[in-house]
């Protein structure tokens, strides 16, 4: 009895490599201007998803999460941890990988690492809200926190927004080091700052990514001046944010979920009714994005699942025919679907 | 740049070809034996787990669910799905994968299919309620509902309990030849019988493991007589139930955890404080399992992540120095962790 498994037990694994291989095939800019589009085109249909929050699974060192949802026809989950200490030994704060599945049968249809894809989902997002809430015509971002997600962020802003300069400012200088000398040559002007307060300077983006988990104050109020979109993706979890509360006062906050931010965002600061806007609605032109010059918007992004989701529904559409993936054999599939036992019995011989 | 991933991006992957070359490497009857062991381990430190109810997302045709724990130590879970229509179609009712990460640092260190080891933990608890339950010296088995479980239900019990006769009964009668085929050979005396009443005469055990998404009465009142244990493990969605109310309102039931088989087992059918026993605090003698020869005892089983967990670590544990797994390049692993983007730039070279 051949033991090779049958088409049915075979689902396509991205591994690190091919999707590196896939980016490159692409484009980085052209993938993070396709993924904006693609997480845009699925917040335009915001109300077709089953909506939950992540499952969190918390420690002292750092958190696991799953992250589900479903547009009843395509399932997809994201395995995703968040450990601020790996840094110093040497290991990724988040590594993740994720799986699409049919709605109808359950079956897998794809696994793929989602470690590099999260950083490029995440800088789409951010993109995509910029794109709807940023100061028309800005030019200048400021980068506070020059980690693993610094360049992916530039590039996309550069790529959707038209962002011609990023001011790069982080506690650690050869962080700032490593990112500017990562965008040389990418076409953005790069200014490595010694302060906060000297990176924000002439910014309308000011996106801060950092890594404590613990409430931090990247800004302070004095520091934030009318009319700038703050682009705040590090606050993503109980008990780390990163703005000053008087901040969240001044300005209009645009959330994702409103029940998962609650918990896990800047607004974890605020009363539990603190009037946020969701951004799927800004897209529909349900709600009023940018207002006017001298309002400051706040984008509070923790990350939602159909960001993934748009991400491998997007990965998955460019594997056809490609050889950006291999073929692994995770589903048991005997011939008589009641009968595993006897596929089990046959293997032996 | 080499393209090799280094030791840290790769894990261990279990295919089902693996699994199966493992399983007969073991013995089947052995690894349900370890099996029973490993969970029955778990239950006993069942306060040291993270407990939460799978996150189930539910369609017309099926479910798709997650089922995550923690131990502190080590995180686990399983993506399973559930789609009774799928065996018209040729596909599996039920397919599943699982992983375990380390809690310190987030990383996977085991990635598996599940669809074969899920059928054998279940049979391995069924068989671990069945040792503090059943009344002693029991031989005989009714197994109601002749799929893809069955077989692993019957052996648990022959290796587990010492059951010597197992008497089948399905509606659908091809069902329990192929049943009574794969188990020809096993040891066990083999009766198919035509109905489910014929099915329970004489045993001790009648596990009932049918498969339709309805709320359905595979045993009424009449048909079940003092003294026996009921293994219920079919009923596990909600509008999904085996047994009529009046069998649970003369058996004492035992439950896995109370939260979600309140939701989900027999129980729906009940107030929302119907007496239950929670299985693991028999198991460790804080609460009375059974009292005398005349009780009727009820296992309403709906699958819990701790079991999962345990044979997830169970495998873990076979492997190291074994040929029964291959590496996979899931986990971005960049020489500096905040040099992702360097990573990836590299690449292209």
């Amino acid at each position: 009895m051949p033991l090779s498994p049958s088409a049915k037990a075979l689902i396509p694994f991205v591994s690190v490599e091919n999707m590196m291989r896939l980016v490159h095939h692409i484009g980085i800019e052209q993938m993070l201007v396709e993924l904006t589009d693609a997480i845009e085109a699925d917040f335009r249909r915001w109300q077709c998803f089953d909506k939950t929050s992540r499952v969190a699974s918390h420690s002292r060192e750092g958190v696991i999460e799953l992250m589900p949802t479903s547009d009843g026809e395509i399932y997809g989950f994201k395995y995703v941890n968040g450990h601020p200490k790996n840094m110093a030994d040497g290991l990724q704060t988040v590594t993740a990988f994720g799986l699409l599945a049919s709605v109808s049968n359950g079956y897998p249809v794809l696994l793929t690492e989602m470690t590099l894809l999260t950083a490029l989902r995440t800088a789409a997002t951010s993109a995509m809200a910029a794109r709807h809430l940023a100061p028309k015509g800005t030019r200048v971002m400021a980068m506070i926190g020059n980690g693993a997600q610094a360049e992916f962020q530039a590039l996309a802003m550069k790529a959707v927004i038209g962002i011609e300069e990023v001011r790069l400012y982080d506690i650690d200088p050869r962080a700032t080091e490593k990112t500017a000398a990562n965008l040389s040559g990418s076409g953005l002007t790069v200014a490595p700052c010694k302060s906060a307060q000297t990176a924000i300077e002439g910014a309308g983006i000011i996106t801060t990514c950092t890594a404590d988990k613990q409430y931090a104050t990247i800004l302070t109020d004095n520091m934030v001046g009318a009319g700038v979109h703050i682009n705040a993706i590090g606050g993503d979890c109980p008990g780390k944010t990163e703005l000053h509360r008087d901040i969240l006062l001044r300005a209009d906050t645009f959330v994702e979920y409103p029940p998962q931010t609650r918990i896990e965002g800047e607004i974890q600061q605020m009363d539990p009714d603190y009037p946020v806007t969701e951004l799927w609605k800004v897209i529909l032109g349900e709600a009023e994005g940018r207002r006017d010059a001298r309002q400051i918007t706040l984008f509070d992004s923790v990350g939602f699942a159909i960001e993934d989701f748009s991400a491998l529904r997007y990965v998955r559409g460019k594997l056809e025919g490609s050889s950006f993936y291999q073929e692994i054999d995770i589903i048991a599939d005997p011939d008589d679907p009641r009968d595993l036992f006897g596929m089990l019995q046959r293997a032996r011989s």
